[in-house]
C-alpha cells in the first residue's frame, strides 16, 4: 500500500476519529469503572471481522490493582445500566472487569503486532467555561465528577481508527494483530493484569503511545521515549480519638493533625543525587467536624523515581516517615500499595523506522527521535514483558498543543492529533505487516 | 409545693425521661437539621396548655449563622419526610428554621422564667460495638452520619420533663414560663439568633445547664459554672491550580499542600501567657486524587479564648497564618466566619438558691459552688442579654459519670442524671414562682 | 519600731539601693557564672554582723542542675580574674559554687526568718539604644553576652538593702535571719541545690518576691502569688550523616531538618483542657554550612504547665515527638534533663500581714490579695520544704511598671519599686521579730 | 615528548605531589581566608620562572561573592601570622585577597592554555578516629573547624605538580600558560571575580577538573562533563521580639520558629518536571536561651537546578517561602545572595583529544567520554567566558574511590590520582603545545 493511500485514508479517518473521540469524552469513567466506555467501544466493533474479549478474558483478576471502593463500583455500574448498557453485557464486566481486546487474524504468515490503548479517565470536575472547547461544543464530561483530562478518550478513538483501518484492508495484510484496550492506566493499576493474563506473551512487535506531554505541534511524533518513572501509589489512613476540641483536647489523638504532618513530611523527602523524584498526595479526607479532634485520616499518595530504585529509595523513605508520623501524633496507620510501575525503555532501532515510513506523510512530517515522559506510564510492564519475550516495543509521543496541561481542569488537545498517530501506525504496519 | 412532692415527681418522670432520651438519640440530627427532632418536641407537648412556636418564629433569620450546605439540608428533610413528619409542619422549617420555643403563662403575678435546652447532634458515626450501651439496649443513632455526643438528647428530655411538670402544676405556680428548644448550639451557630428574635428581653430568671462535663456523680450539681469559652468558628478555602504530579509538578498551585501545611501553623499559635486558648481544625477535604497536583481544599476551624480578648488574639493570629500559607503556595485563600461565641458567667446569688433548694432534695444531694467549663457555649448570649436586661442567670452543670468524653463516638451517660436535673429545676420553681 | 520609722530607713537607703542594682547590672553573669555578683554581694556584707557562706557551703553539689558548659565557665572565672576578683576567693567558687548565703542570729527568742534574692542574667545581648536607661545613663552591662533582663540585679539590691538595715537595728530585733542570694534561677537549676543543703530546714517565716510580672504601679504589691508554673528543661541533640548537598543529598541523613521539624512538632503539641501549659524551643545550633547536610543539630528547650501533672503530659508529649522526628529523620537523638521546678502555693497568712503592716507606709499604698505569676520559679522548691517542716511562706509581687517585658533587651524598671520591696519586708520584720 | 618520558615524569612526581597534598590538608582554610595556604603555594614556585600575583591582581574586589565576617576573618588572619606567615605577605592578601595565579610565557608562538585549581577547604570538623587515613597517618586538619572534604587540597597539589613539570620543560614547549589557584570554591563566591579580572579573556584552552564525584578507579578518567548545577547561595535573617516564654508568650514575635518553619518550607518546595533540582538549608543558628522568645535567626541556605532556568524558578519559590514565613510569624526578614553559579558544557572535541593523548600512559588507562557532576562548580563561570571569547573548555574527572563521600567528615581519596591528573594535563600540553 502506497503511502498517498495510508494518507487517502487517514484523510477520510479524520471525521470519525473526532467523532469517537467527542463521545467517549462525554462518558468518561475512571479506572475499573469504564462500563459505558467499553460498551462504547465493543459497538463500535462488534460488526468487523476482530474477534472482542471483555471481562475475565482481558485481566488476570488476582493482578488488578487498586480497585475502586464498593459505592464507587456501584455509582458507575448503575448509571451504565441506566444508560441503555445491556444487562447481560454488563454481567461479564462488573466488579471491575473492564477493558477490552481486539484480535485479528489474516492466517497469513507475519509478526504478531499488538497495540495498546489506555481508556480510562480521571477523577476531576471538568472545567465549564466557554473557554474550555469541550464545553464550548458541548461535548463536555456527562459525569460531573470525572472527566478526560489525559487525552485517553483521544487514545481509544486512536484505537477505533486503527481497528477500522485493519478491518478494512485484512486482505493485503499478514500477521497477526491485537489491540488491547487497557482499563485503569491512571494510578499504574491496570496495564500488570493485561500482562499477566499472557496477551504480551508472543508479541514480535508493540506499541503504543500518549498524546501532548510536551508542546509539540501537530505532525510531530517521537519515535522512542525515556524516562517512564517507577512509581509505587499508596493509601494510608491514621486511625486516633476524637474527643472535645475545646474540654479535653489532651485526651485526644489527632489523626487530622498526623495527616496534615504526614503531608509536609512526605513532601519534604530529600532529593535523590542520581536521578528524578516525585511526590504527591493527591487527596486527603480527614476530621468529622470543627469542634471535635479528628479521630480519622485518609490520604491518597504516590511516589515516583526515574529508575525502579530510585522508586524504591523514595518508597523507603515514605514508609518511614508515616510512620514516624503515627508515632508522633500516638495514632495507628495503615498503608496499602495499590498501584506499581516500573521504568522501561523503547527499543532503538524505531527511530529508524518511524522516519523512514512517515517520508511523504501529509500527517506525519517531523520525527524526532526521542522525547522524554518524566512521568509514570504503566505500558513499561507490556513493553518490558515483550521485550523479556524477545519481541521489539516503542512509545511514541504524538505532538499536540495543548489548552492546559495533562490533569488540569481545562486540558484540551488539537484533534488534527488523532489521524497523525493512526497515519503513523498504518504505515508501519505497511511497511512491516505486508 | 413540699420537697417531698417534688421527689415524687421526679421519680414518677423518670421512666419518661428515658424514654424521650433515647428515642431522640435516635434521630440524631446536626445543627439546623433538626427536622425530626423538633417534629418529635412538639409531638410531646402539642396536648399540654403550652403555647408552641416554631419555624421563623423562634429565631431571626438574619441572625442564623453556618447554616449547612443545601445537599446537607436536603437529605436531612428528605429524611424527616419519609419518617412520617408532615408536609405542613416541614413548610414552616425548612431551610433551617429547626427548634422551637413553648411557652405557659399562669397570668398570676411573678417572675418570668426561661430555660434553654439545645437539641442538636453532632456530624459523628456512633460507636456500634456492644460496650456501648445505646448499641447493646438498641437505641443507636438511625442516622449513620450524626449522634448525639454532647448529651444534647439528655438536655431535650430534661426540658420535656419540666414542660410537662409546669402543665401538670400550672395551677400551682406563678409568673411565666419560656422554655427554648434551641437548635444548632454545636459551632455556637443557634442561640445568637434566639436572641436577636427578642425572647430573652423580659426575662427575670434564666436557667440552663450541661450534663457531663467533669466526672461527677449522679446527684452532684454546680450551682454557677465558669471559664465559658469565647469562640469563633471558620471555614477556609485555598484554591490553586491542578497539574500532573509526575510530569509537570512545578506548574500546579498546590491547595492541599497549603491545607496541610496551615493546619500545623495553625495548631502552632502561641499560647496566650494570660488565659486559655484552643485551636482546632477539625475537618479537610482536599484534592482530588493522588497523581494530581490538588486545586482545591476545604478546613473546618475553630478557636477558644478564656475572655473575648483573647479569643480575639487568636482570631487575628489565625487569619494571618491563613494569609501567610496562601501567599507560601501562591494560592487563594477564603475565610468564612461561619459561628461565634462569647464569654459569660452566673450570678452568684444562684449557689445559695440552689444550695437551699436541695435540700431534702433525693435527686440533688451534693452541691458544688461552681465548676469550670473550659469549653464554649452560645448560651452565653443568652446569659448576657438577660443581665443586660436586669435579669438573674445561670448555667449549671448535672453530674454524671461518662463512658467516654464529650465528641467520642461511644459517648454515653447515666441517665440517672436526667430526673435530677428536672428535681432541681422544679425545687427553683418551687421556691421562687410558688 | 515605728512605721515612721521604716518610712525614714527606706528613704535613706533609696540612693544605696539604686547603686547596688547598677553595680550588679553592669556585671551581669548567667547562672551558675555569678563570680563577680558574688564577690560583690560579699564586698557589700563583710564589714557587717551577718556571717557570710559561699562556694558548697551555699549548694548541694549533685542538686545543681544545668551547669554551663567548661569553655562558658571558664570564661565568666577569667573575666572574674581580670576585674580583680581576688583568686582566694574565686578558688572556694569555681566550677560553678556561685550565691551567697548571710546569716544573722540575734541570740534573741523569736522567729526564724529566711529571705531568697536570686542574683543570675541572662544570655541576652542589652540594647544600646537611648530610649533604653540603662544605656542612656550608662549602667548597661559589659558583658555583650549577658543581661539583667529579668530585675534579678533589683532583686540583690533589695537583698543588700534587707541586709543592711537588719545589721544596723538587730539590737531592736529578736530570732534569727537567714538571707539566700540563690544563684542560677533562671532554667529552675539552683534552688533546689539550695534546699538540698538543709538551709531551708527549721525556717518558720520564708519571704521571696519578684518585681515586675504585672504592669502595677510602684507601690502595689501583691500579698501572695499563685499559678506558678511547673517546669522541665531539657537539652535535645540530633545526630546524622553530613553528604554533599549538591551530589549525594540523599545519602545525608538530615539532624538540621530533624531539629527544625522538631521544633514545630513540639510547638504544637495539643494545649491541655485542665490548665496552662508553654512549651519553648529558645536556641537552636544546627550545620556545617550550607552547601553541607547538616549532621548535628543542638536545641534548648522548655515545658511548662500549671501543675506538676499538666507539666508531666508536656514533657511526655516531648519525649515522643522527639522520638518521632529522629525515626522520621533516620537520625539518633539524646534528650538531657537540664532544670526542673515544681508548682507552689503561698500561704493565705500573708494577705492580712501585709495589709496590716502596711498602713501607715509610704511606700506601700496599694495590697493585692493575690497575683498570678504565669511563669516558672524555682522558689517552688523553697516554700515546698518550708511549708513540709511547718513554717509558712509567700511570694510577693513588688509593683513597677516595665519598660518592656521580662527578657527582652530593653527590659528595664521603676527604681522606686526597690524602697518599696525592703520597706514592706522590713515592716513584717518589726512585726513579727520585735 | 614521547609517552614514556610523561610517565617518567609523572612517576617521579607522585612522592612531592603526596607531600604537597598532605601538608595543605593540614593547614585547611575556608573560602577568602587562605592566607597559609596562598603562601604555601607561593612558596612551592616562588624559585621556579613562573610570575606570581597575588592580592588584589588575582580577583576583582567587588565581584567576591559571600565574604566572611570580620571575626572570622581576624581568626585565619592571625593564625596565618603565628604560623610564620610574613606580614608583608598578608598585607596584600588581607581582607579576602586570598589565591594566587601563576603565568609563564614561553614567548614562543602556540595557544595560551589556562589551568584552575581550587585551594579552598571547608567549615567542618574533621574525624579523628584511626579508620580515617589522615588521622592514622598524621595528618589530620590542625584547625579544628576547617576540613579538606572535597579534595582541594588534591587540587592544589595537583597545580604545583603541573607548574613544576612546566618550569622543568618549557624549553621544549611554546605558547603560554596561566595557573590559577582559585579562592572560595565552595559556596561558588570566588570563580567570578577571577573572571571579572580578566584572566580568562585571552584564554585558546582552558582545562579544569575534580577529583571523586563518582566511585571510578584510578587511572580513570571522564574527558567531558555535564549536569554542573547552577546555583543560589543565600543568607536569610529573621528578626522579631523576645519575651519570656513562661509569663508573656504571646508578646513575643519568635524568629526561632520562623527558621524551623521557613526550612521545612523550603526543602518542600515541589519538584521540577523538566530537571535535577536541590535545596538545602545547611545552618541554623537561633535564639538566645530556652526560656525566650527568640528573637534573631540565621540561616545559610542555596539553591541548584540543572539548568540556570530551573535555578531561578527554586530561587523564586525560595523567596516567596521566605516573605511568608515572616508573615506568618510577623517577623522580618532579610534575604542576601551571597554567592551563584551557573550551568556550563565542555566542548565535545576533549573527547577525542583526551582518548588520543592517552594512548599508551601508565597513569590514564580508561578514558569515559561524558560523566555527571550533579552538583555546582564554579568553574562554570570561567569556561562561559573562554567559550565567549572563542577558546575551547573542558572539566574533567579524575577517577579515585572515596571512604567517604564529598562533604563528609571522614572524607578521602587514594592518592594515586594526582600523579595521574597531572600526567593527562602534561599529555595534552606535550600534544598542544609542543
Amino acid at each position: 500500500m502506497s503511502v498517498e493511500k495510508t494518507n487517502q485514508v487517514s484523510a477520510e479517518l479524520t471525521h470519525p476519529l473526532i467523532k469517537w473521540r467527542r463521545e467517549l469524552h462525554q462518558i468518561a469513567e475512571i479506572g475499573w469503572c469504564e462500563y459505558q466506555t467499553t460498551y462504547y467501544l465493543y459497538e463500535q466493533l462488534k460488526d468487523t471481522s476482530f474477534k472482542l474479549y471483555t471481562g475475565e478474558d482481558v485481566v488476570a483478576k488476582e493482578a488488578r490493582m487498586g480497585l475502586p471502593k464498593q459505592e464507587v463500583d456501584d455509582l458507575y455500574l448503575n448509571r451504565a445500566k441506566k444508560a441503555g448498557v445491556p444487562e447481560a453485557f454488563l454481567t461479564k464486566l462488573k466488579g471491575g472487569f473492564t477493558g477490552m481486546v481486539a484480535e485479528l487474524d489474516t492466517k497469513r504468515e507475519g509478526p504478531h503486532f499488538a497495540f495498546r490503548f489506555d481508556i480510562d479517565a480521571l477523577p476531576i470536575k471538568e472545567e465549564k467555561g466557554k473557554e474550555h472547547k469541550p464545553a464550548s461544543e458541548g461535548f463536555v464530561s456527562k459525569h460531573g465528577e470525572a472527566m478526560h483530562a489525559c487525552g485517553h478518550d483521544g487514545h481509544a478513538a486512536i484505537g477505533l481508527g486503527l481497528a477500522h483501518f485493519l478491518d478494512e484492508y485484512k486482505d493485503h495484510l499478514n500477521g497477526r494483530y491485537t489491540i488491547i484496550f487497557q482499563p485503569a492506566e491512571e494510578g499504574s493499576r491496570g496495564a500488570k493484569a493485561v500482562v499477566e493474563k499472557g496477551w504480551l506473551d508472543d508479541v514480535d512487535i508493540f506499541l503504543s503511545g500518549h498524546i501532548g506531554i510536551h508542546d509539540l505541534s501537530v505532525g510531530t511524533v517521537a519515535a522512542t521515549t525515556t524516562d517512564i518513572l517507577a512509581t509505587t501509589k499508596m493509601d494510608v489512613t491514621f486511625d486516633g480519638v476524637s474527643s472535645h476540641a475545646g474540654l479535653k483536647p489532651h485526651e485526644g489523638k489527632n489523626a487530622l493533625l498526623a495527616a496534615a504532618a504526614c503531608t509536609l513530611e512526605l513532601n519534604g523527602i530529600t532529593r535523590h543525587g542520581e536521578g528524578a523524584t516525585r511526590i504527591n498526595v493527591g487527596k486527603i479526607v480527614a476530621g468529622a467536624g470543627r469542634n471535635i479532634v479528628g479521630d480519622h485520616a485518609f490520604m491518597e499518595m504516590e511516589t515516583r523515581g526515574s529508575t525502579t530504585e530510585i522508586n524504591r529509595y523514595m518508597v523507603k523513605e515514605a514508609i518511614r516517615k508515616i510512620e514516624a508520623t503515627a508515632l508522633s501524633y500516638d495514632v495507628k496507620q495503615t498503608t496499602d500499595i495499590v498501584g506499581e510501575g516500573i521504568s522501561a525503555h523503547s527499543d532503538q532501532e524505531w527511530i529508524e523506522v518511524v522516519k523512514q515510513v512517515s517520508q511523504g506523510s501529509r500527517f506525519v512530517n517531523k520525527v524526532l527521535d526521542e522525547a522524554t515522559i518524566g512521568a509514570s506510564e504503566d505500558v513499561a510492564y507490556m513493553i518490558e514483558r515483550v521485550q523479556q519475550k524477545g519481541g521489539s516495543a516503542s512509545f511514541f509521543l504524538y505532538g499536540t498543543p495543548l489548552a492546559n496541561g495533562h490533569h488540569h481542569k481545562a486540558f484540551d488537545f488539537d484533534e488534527g492529533v488523532l489521524p497523525a498517530a493512526v497515519n503513523l501506525l498504518m504505515n508501519i504496519i505497511v511497511e512491516k505487516g505486508c
